[in-house]
């Protein structure tokens, strides 16, 4: 009997971090869409557990950042530690952890397997999407006839349905000693005792017919090897140990984020954790080129010991430990991400780098945010199959990013402490603090810069918003709603919903002039050939591909809704009730202050501007009120 | 055969907003409780809807603010609409609806249902407890030979299992248009169907014996009638109707909270709700003394036709109306809440009165909130049982007040306006607003103040925390906490879990006798006479009964964890670790300024002082540090 076979627009392959990611945004935009995992359950304790700021925000535009800010850690302050003359260790300095102003969500640590459970229920909120379990793609083809017709289901993938034997992960650090359900928060309860294979799949074979797969499958990608692509780079030469563990110590800043440098015991980074977990990275040794690491000599004990031996005088004793791993990981890379655009892969199939920066899911998750809207604007005809290919571009440049700074963060930490001026292999105190500052914003995923290109558009003035650089991420200030007086972070009216949005900062409308110039964008907008009427499908919501929000920065009470024209707060929906939510004022809220947007985003408040954010907001374009027929350029990639 | 029999610590007749806080109190900690409902369902639409800032402030010690915030609509500013010479209406002010600095919470507006679900999946989380719908109490009888001993479960009630028609409440206001379930959220579905009377016990009695009961069973409380109480009070002479709906119109306003005084066509009351929906209170007439208003004669046409009257020469139209309904409630109040302290009425079966001072739901649940620790620390043993009678204390006064202002605003918004100094029955503009402002502060529930007695105690310096009333809610600020520099609002400390809170303003321990003095105060509550030892049950964690807090004045890195006394900060749990998060300072935080807790709360920043916090928030006694013997004497009610 031939194998079933079914149709799917996205098969995804693998429910880690980018993984699910991506059937996130998927769901939201409702996509059809099939995500597979070999493993029979998510991971519950340790793994990847930094959340930075630029991933809060994003987990805000779908809706549940509230649920990390409230479970998670809170990294406000790092401490340096050093050695100390005549032996031991001293705080030298703290610093804040990201500089103030980088984003209004805190930096968060929080185990990837909470991570994976708020996305789990958020594709199960927005399209009833699960993931499949215990299944393994076996094979994959691409009809070449079809390659270029995008609407076609050109790969074919063949999968096999895993027995529980296959499919179940072998837990390799997860210390087993009663704590570890009792640990488990209601939520994750059904998933710790997965089901048998229920409908008696296993060892089934079945066929999926995709138009995109994306291979989210780890560093070992299965996808990644049907492509024939390979990771490239840097093997390492250091490795450490990582413990997940209650502790008992005098360290002083044992809840703080802490780097730690021995005179000859070796390094630490102290990262806190929820749940009073404190998280250890420790240097363990160096191994010469081509020699690996027998893994299973390291043991918590072992690493440990070494803490114990870096951090002295302290003292340290982990009497519950949940979870510990070995590294030794590169910085890798692989150059080519795509076959064709129909075949992705993302996350650690694409880069493995050490955990060190607290990027593990991060740049993983923000490979596949960045990824899915594009797919979702080609399957549903909103833009030319061209702006595929600036996944590759824009991440590869991100990813390479990572790797250059993981490398020198990986020998900061791991080189010992210069002995003074004339010690040239040794990294100095004013050194490593230069260096982990500089890497501060860009770790916290807000400095991430796509460039030029075909959603990225440098036509406009760029000089008539300072803090609104292209490619970049819009960054968020507080206004306040013109119609109910509320104040709002723009970037909570950014969902990520899949529209583009004109964000029009009208400068002051009280001056006639200026006035009249919104009225003629309005009145671009409102006309047959600009971008709303253009793009919009026939009998939906005339901002249902892009959405205006304007912000005045005069005050709120000098002006009401009736005095905007109707295309800026449109009525709309079954009843045509014209839409309150989409007027603003820089101006000074009852209750929280005043945002003062215009000027951390160094628009004049006369003049303004209009900015042109993505689907994942990245500011796409700039210009003045005056070049509004930019705006027709509707960035479709053609 | 003889009825079945159980028993129970507290059996809940009821279960709307009252009845389910109770339940909400009594889950969170952990006592048997059974909560009962004759509907078949819970409500979806209409009903009460405003939620005060001090009711937020509650829903947060539980841990579910974020949910209303999120989906509520928030009410910033009241507009002041007055009649305009030569006819029509004009706007005569925009004021806060709060004062700022009254609450970190906004005052939201969601619909009941919503809260109902809140509080729903709250009971499910703390200890499994849901409610028996469809069940209806028809007799109850206390034993009088047990009625002084609260161990005993003297009361028994017997309950009839209703079939699904006697249970299906008559949705007076619903208005059935294909539109009301679409519009339900997914958490909803399941409620919107009730499964058919489940175990087919209609016509079932049964016994339940229990320790307490409450009557949270409405105005026509059953509870009520067995104790032969009655409400008290003036019966209604104006009528109302109150219409939910989307609307289509050129009111500016629209989105605020707007009170409206037309000529002689009536006065409304706009409230602005989720979902884009706008709630009007409409008057529609006067009833004579005696006289019962006709409701039936009341349609959304009628209240809509009114309403445009009123609001001429504005033009409003409601293309969907969601409910609506007519009321004609006096304010009343039942002068006893319990007998012999073993059963007990809250929210409207104990006052009712008119929706428009927003206290529908909220003075209820406060009632519960009230109530529910108390039960519990007789029921946990914690507590002699004359603490129970504060309850009537704190609660007749608070209703009382309640009664009051309703009375003044129903008269106050259905009078006519003045039309000069010589109409002595008119209410001027001014008259108006001013007492507008006036009751601010009491609705927005922060201002209540419970008066001295068993639980609220005057015998230690009452002039050192001016910002802190002796019984009034603890006013919450941001402090830092010294262990990892995190802010934290001290409310998020103050979790409802049944504890008391000693907070130590520690002053400034930099300077030596200061930080004696706090030694001397953690030696005492250290000492085997002191409140933590003598009231912890032995082989508890140490903060199980009572919590330290300590909060200095200086600079956070000034001082480190290992500096304080071992008992601020006690070693706890399985494995002995450490408590970190006991430790503060009001000092600057690296992202979010400054709390400034000492100036807002009239604090010395030098010499400190202690405040005692009730499981409710409530501040219950303030003393210098060197008055910590005062400690001693914990609330105990005996």
């Amino acid at each position: 009997m031939a194998p079933q076979s079914s149709e799917v627009d996205v098969l995804i392959v693998g429910a880690g971090p980018a993984g699910l990611m991506l059937a996130t945004w998927l769901s939201k935009l409702k996509i059809s869409t099939r995500i597979i995992d070999k493993r029979n359950t998510k991971v519950f304790t340790g793994q990847a557990d930094g959340v930075q700021c630029r991933t809060v925000e994003v987990f805000q535009s779908f809706g549940f950042a509230e649920r990390l800010v409230k479970e998670g850690a809170h990294i406000n302050e790092v401490a340096h530690w050093e050695p100390k003359e005549g032996g031991g260790i001293q705080r030298t300095k703290r610093t804040p952890d990201n500089e103030p102003g980088t984003s209004r969500f805190p930096h968060a640590v929080l185990t990837q397997g909470r991570i994976e459970r708020f996305m789990l229920d958020a594709m199960r909120e927005f399209n009833d999407l699960e993931v499949h379990r215990s299944i393994q793609p076996t094979s994959l083809s691409i009809d070449p006839s079809l390659v270029s017709d995008f609407t076609s289901h050109a790969i074919s993938v063949t999968l096999r349905h895993l027995s529980e034997e296959e499919a179940t992960p072998t837990q390799v650090g997860t210390v087993a000693n009663g704590l570890f359900r009792s640990n488990l928060l209601t939520d994750e309860e059904a998933d710790a005792n997965p089901p048998p294979n229920a409908n008696g799949d296993v060892g089934k074979e079945e066929i999926v017919k995709a138009k995109f797969v994306v291979g989210c499958d780890g560093a070992r990608s299965w996808v990644r090897k049907q492509l024939d692509l390979h990771l490239e780079g840097d093997s390492a030469n250091t490795y450490w140990g990582v413990l997940d563990a209650l502790v008992i110590t005098d360290f002083p800043d044992i809840r703080l984020k802490c780097t730690m440098h021995s005179h000859d015991a070796g390094s630490i980074l102290i990262v806190p954790r929820e749940r009073d977990l404190v998280r250890l990275y420790v240097q363990l040794g160096h191994t010469e080129e081509g020699e690996r690491v027998d893994r299973t000599k390291v043991t918590p004990e072992s690493i440990l010991a070494t803490a114990q031996r870096i951090m002295a005088p302290y003292k340290i004793e982990t009497p519950y430990v949940e979870w510990f791993t070995c590294y030794e990981i590169g910085q890798r890379i692989c150059p080519k991400v795509t076959l064709d655009e129909r075949v992705f892969i993302a996350g650690d199939a694409f880069h493995t780098h050490s955990p060190k920066a607290g990027q593990g899911m991060n740049v993983s998750m923000m490979d596949t945010y960045n990824l899915g809207w594009k797919l979702a604007h080609v399957l549903q005809g909103k833009a030319d199959t061209s702006i595929l290919k600036t996944y590759q571009d824009e991440r590869h440049q991100t990813a390479q990013e990572l790797i250059d700074l993981d490398y020198r963060l990986s020998r900061m930490f791991s080189a010992k402490p210069s002995t003074g001026a004339d010690d040239k292999t040794g990294v100095s105190l004013e050194e490593f603090e230069a260096f982990f500052k500089s890497v501060g914003k860009w770790a916290s995923g807000t400095a991430a810069q796509y460039k030029s290109g075909v959603l990225v558009e440098k036509t406009g003035a760029t000089d008539v918003a300072k803090g609104l650089p292209l490619g970049m991420r819009f960054e968020s200030h507080q206004v306040v709603s013109i119609a109910d007086a509320r104040p709002w972070h723009i970037g909570d009216r950014l969902e990520s919903d899949g529209r583009w949005r004109i964000i029009i900062f009208a400068g002051d409308v009280r001056i006639a002039s200026q006035k009249a110039q919104l009225e003629k964008v309005a009145a671009y907008l409102d006309s047959p050939s600009g971008p709303l009427r253009t793009y919009t499908p026939p009998n939906a919501d005339i901002d249902s591909v892009i959405e205006t929000l304007t912000i005045i920065s005069n005050p709120r009470i000098s002006i009401e809704p009736n005095d905007f024209p109707e295309i800026l707060w449109p009525a709309k929906g079954e009843f045509g009730c014209r839409d309150y939510h989409k007027l603003y004022a820089d101006d000074e809220s009852w209750f929280s202050g005043k945002g003062e947007a215009y000027k951390h985003l160094g628009i004049d408040t006369e003049t303004g501007c209009i900015a042109v954010v993505r689907p994942d907001q990245t500011v796409s374009l700039t210009c003045r009120l005056e070049e509004h027929e930019l705006l027709g350029e509707f960035r479709r990639g053609d």
